[in-house]
């Protein structure tokens, strides 16, 4: 056993304590409760784990900045979040939310896994390797503790680009991470972008009765003219140029698509389909992650209730989500959008933009995940699994970008059944002192490479 | 003055007051309120008026049918019902809704205009012309009087079929008529049919995170496929054959058509808009009440609340209304509409029918008809306006196909700021009086013809 390892085994209490001590202060971003109150505490316990904070201010909740230096001039960037999901329904848990509690080897906690679990894992981490090298550290460490992920990070990407010197750094570590069901750490060494939008449209001043069907111009029949001029029966995007931006798959990328497990027969059985949109399956599937997408979250217009309403509706209005591969910008996929529109005879629609993040791509290949393969396969016996591209989207492109390209790894205590955002959210101890192995070498060995 | 028109004048407030007194009566078929006790009261008001009543049982609400016989075997029929709309909202009323009261020339209540006023105009007519016949009919004259009009008559259309021999006639009176705002009366000459139906699509078990958007089946694209396959742009019914028993216009139909009032520039004034559908204006504009029309009432899928929500939905819903012209039948729209979604390829949405009217039109040439206009411009000193074919659906369809194609007129003591199913419903006693002129004189020759 590493010196390292020795150390977390010795003070494994010491951290669960901790970890209960903040998951026991509320902290809902939905809500306000005790958002405050657990900022400060957030920062108390930054500091003490040596760290130098600062809080800064913005127009929500405030972000923490924790850094402490090291030998290497090389910095490891942590982002976590000291906010959670609102508890409700709070009957479906087995003890108290807010009042956290140990059983058959779990500790058990609203925001313990999403993500207090997670930081303190960290710290606990950047103790252990504090311990082993007499006190010092091997690489400089900066956390990033915001308070507003559970409502989308509104102030984060601004945040970032306003504090580009305080935050600079050589790779990040995201929020969480974990093992599989099968116990294999994983990764992702990308994301999707997104730019979701609001396409309106009002034919008439109010609603007709609908025997006049025949004369009068109808918001449903024109909103859906307008969805389907955005995409063809074969989920192709007809917006000229959307597809310019789209890398290729690289070589690298279609080994690790191959490398992914196949998944086909449980989404299946998830969802209740018999197949996958257009048929797709084995590594076509797999490589259609790298497709950019044009969903329908929902649409609105007209009578909804019971029976029938005879009536022409006079307003439609649908909210979609385009997911963006790299390099496709929002700004410019917005742009392409709104020019086809009025290009196609739809100038009569309202285009709102709702909100957007970019895509981000990590280089497979770079020496911190070579890294991180390494010491994970040490402390899991596993390999450690890396995703080309996440199919989702995240706030880590507000890091990535702005802070030069850097590389941003999944790594921590989370399990298969850590039940985010769900009653009886938990981590599993034996995951938490395996995170914190995996971390603790990360910062052991970060400055080296 | 005629001695009818002498009668009526003579006994006008006899018939306000008995016009009072049914209104005084809610009778609210959504709710049941004091619908039986309404029943009740115009059975004998009815038979006040030596009428032989008869009152049926339904599943729903009672049906009355009046009958008296006349000098002349030619019969002719009333159609009215008893129950009114909510009277909600209450504040909107200048005076209590179910306590009718006169002011500035006209009676207000909930149920007044449509239709209890129309009700007792015509039995006022009835014994008006019995006075000027020394107590005689010249014609029978049946009055059917229901009580779920207001509810959709789910029961009439059955009710008419089970008893075409006490409904045996030779014309029938539709339950309200009246001027418009030039003081002419008129009527239409027939009513396009409906079928309503519900298309739903559930592509998944539940909905999925849309970052799965590239495999997942979206259950809002499919259904806006399916609406897609249904019209083209230009507004044409794509389904095959669904023109196939369409009747073309009659020379009849062209000048009944021209002589229809313009009120173009007052509808987009209504609307708020620059055009009518396909740029229709002048008699292609008054044609495509010939068309049969493919609308939607309503969609409903997915996220529907502020902001996004990152969802591919799993169901997906929409309510059609096809309004049918003469001579289409819905049961034979209904089976051609699932055909043709089955040999599209959309076989998996399902295909609720809601409900559904047959159209009807009446031969503007018929003697009941030539009679009625001739005694319209005798009472308001203007022609009749005939419309060769109403826009909606009107459950008239019922009472004119079983009965032996009986033509169908609409009189009565209506006016265009009668406020039906409005707060303030009202009729202006001017118009009671000179619609029972009209319904009096039709009584009176009904039999000569």
């Amino acid at each position: 056993m590493t010196s390292i390892d020795q150390y977390i085994h010795v003070n494994l209490q010491k951290a669960i304590d901790e970890t209960i001590r903040l998951c026991a202060q509320p902290s809902v971003s939905a809500t306000g409760q005790g958002v405050r109150e657990c900022a400060a505490l957030t920062a108390e316990i930054l500091k003490g784990h040596g760290l130098e904070v600062q809080s800064f201010e913005t127009k929500g909740n405030p972000i923490l900045v924790g850094r402490a230096s090291g030998k290497s001039p090389r910095t490891l960037l942590f982002y976590n979040h000291y906010d959670v999901q609102p508890p409700e329904p709070l009957e479906l848990w087995t003890s108290p939310p807010f009042e956290p509690a140990l059983r058959d080897g779990a500790l058990y906690a609203r925001g313990v896994s999403d993500d207090k679990g997670e930081l303190i894992a960290r710290l606990f981490a950047l103790e252990a390797v504090r311990a082993a090298h007499g006190g010092e550290l091997p690489c400089g460490a900066t956390f990033v503790v915001e308070g507003e992920e559970e409502v989308s990070s509104p102030t984060i990407a601004g945040f970032v680009r306003q504090h580009l010197d305080l935050l600079a750094c050589h790779a990040a570590i995201w929020e969480v991470g974990g093992v599989d069901l099968e116990g294999k750490p994983g990764t992702t060494l990308g994301a999707r972008g997104i730019l979701d939008v609001e396409l309106s449209v009002e034919s008439m001043s109010m609603d007709a009765h609908s025997g006049n069907a025949h004369a009068l111009p109808s918001a449903a029949w024109r909103l859906l003219r307008v969805l389907a001029s955005l995409k063809d029966e074969n989920e192709r995007i007809l917006i000229p140029g959307w597809y310019d931006a789209c890398l290729p798959h690289s070589a690298r990328d279609l080994e690790l698509l191959a490398a992914q497990p196949d998944h086909e027969a449980y989404t299946r059985q998830q969802f209740g389909i018999e197949r996958f949109l257009n048929g797709l399956t084995g590594m076509e599937l797999k490589k259609s992650v790298f497709n950019p997408t044009c969903n329908i979250q929902g649409i609105t217009t007209g009578y909804q209730g019971p029976g029938a309403k005879t009536i022409v509706p006079a307003k439609a209005s649908a909210k979609l989500d385009f997911r963006l591969v790299p390099e496709q910008d929002p700004d410019g996929m917005y742009a392409k959008l709104c020019v086809y529109l009025v290009e196609q005879g739809f100038g009569d629609v309202q285009v709102q933009r709702i909100g957007s993040m970019e895509p981000y791509k990590s280089d497979a290949d770079h020496p911190f995940f070579q890294l991180s393969a390494r010491l994970a396969l040490e402390v899991y016996s596993k390999e450690l699994q890396m995703g080309p591209l996440a199919s989702g989207s995240s706030p880590i492109y507000a890091f990535t970008g702005p802070l030069g390209d850097i590389p941003v790894l999944w790594a921590g205590v989370g399990g298969p059944n850590g039940r985010a955002h769900s009653p009886d959210e938990n981590i599993v101890i034996e995951n938490f002192v395996n995170g914190t192995r995996y971390l603790a070498r990360i910062l052991d060995e970060f400055g080296t490479i």
